[in-house]
């Protein structure tokens, strides 16, 4: 362990509304040298950062917005994230305590692996500390009240990108899917769903417990519709009818 | 709505360190008049309980532990839940506010479905507020440096008591296997990893953060060993080798 160096935190904020911070995530982000945010493009805010905004004080703290793009070519991604890695090293190397952000849970489908597989690789020897956050599925269950998984049931969780027949093949084995990141294919999703008699048992939901966040088991008015990139599909086949939504939950945009 | 009846809140407080409670759920703990907590006999305690018991002040707020039973014969439970449930609704009509506690997340896996099942069906007028937590995997995911999944990977969750043959052709499909509740069914789970050549990609944890919790790698050394009921494996395909475990986190025992 590099004990010149500061410490890396990765911390899950949680899914959106700020009171689902952990009360470590809490501490940390008001004790860290510097806040880091992942962002698509360079000076674009971030939904993580907006999460948490309020917690930082700009005279002791200070807050960096690092580029992580998009993209399924992982070849061209690995030397931004390496530069983006770089720029957390650096102020690690200078004493400073550095914090990592991102919603949900880092472990769960986050940007911080990629900044945490690249300081592993190259800098072994820095301490870092990992704080778990509520994830997104989670938060939308439980605003939504379905429960994800009960008793003996199973639960497959897989990106929502995935071909038609797959996802048809999951739904088919599972008690429960969740698929992630539903946006961009919401519409072929749906029509899987309608096919297999499941447009009733699903939720949707998106950045829940913030502004423009939503949740709905009206999943057929989403058709045609623009959907955020933090959108989620949850089916669940045997829903309990005795859960009836949130009052106010079923819409909040 | 029925408006001169307390709040029923199902809370999550998180894998087992009070810090990893969410803010909300700190908040209302202090607030609420009662904290009911699941127990599996009368008297008995509750891991659920230990997580939070400093926050409570028994000078303001009463504790009740409600019975409910580990067994699969859901006929000889749901006479036995009704009369947990008929505690909570008998205080929620005297106007109190009640909060009904459960490790990691009120929606997966957790007593608080079976006791919102109950006051859903019978008190449908009731205020519910359901506060998500953070689930163990993310807990243990978190300690134990290995990443629940990334990019287009895909995750199943489902109880390690299916059988064999099941557990085996869900390794086969999935990237990524969270075996829920492994404790009493863990040599024959390790028999499958050994001959898919899968027992050294796997994170064995128990009650992370808690006192008498640990997460391990080394899972061929608790073969023949007793392991307690909050007990999960997760089985990851491609583990990320340059994450190192947290130093002092492999075991805590």
């Amino acid at each position: 362990m590099n004990t010149d160096y500061g410490t890396f935190y990765g911390v899950g904020v949680g899914p959106g509304d700020p009171e689902l911070l952990t009360l470590r995530a809490h501490r940390l982000l008001g004790a860290v040298d510097v806040i880091c945010y992942p962002a698509c493009k360079p000076g674009a805010s971030s939904y993580a950062f907006r999460v948490v905004k309020e917690l930082i004080d700009p005279t002791r703290q200070s807050v960096k917005g690092l580029v992580f793009p998009m993209s399924r070519d992982l070849s061209a991604l690995k030397p931004i994230w390496r530069q983006s890695a770089g720029a957390i090293v650096e102020e690690l190397r200078a004493g400073k305590s550095v914090a990592f952000i991102t919603e949900g849970d880092p472990m769960l489908y986050s940007t911080f692996l990629h900044v945490y597989q690249v300081i592993a690789e190259e800098q072994p020897g820095i301490a870092v500390e990992i704080v778990p956050g509520v994830s997104s599925i989670s938060a939308g269950a439980a605003a939504g009240r379905m429960a994800i998984a009960q008793g003996e049931q199973r639960i497959a969780i897989i990106p929502a990108t995935y071909h038609a027949e797959q996802i048809r093949a999951t739904l088919e084995r599972f008690d429960t899917v969740v698929l992630m990141k539903v946006g961009s294919v919401f519409d072929r999703v749906l029509d899987v769903l309608e096919e297999m008699g499941l447009a009733d048992k699903a939720l949707l939901f998106s950045r829940v417990g913030a502004r423009k966040g939503f949740v709905t088991r009206e999943v057929r008015a989403w058709r045609g519709r623009p959907l955020g990139y933090l959108t989620t599909l949850m089916v669940v086949k045997d829903p309990n009818p005795s859960f009836e939504p949130e009052a106010g939950a079923e819409e909040r945009e």
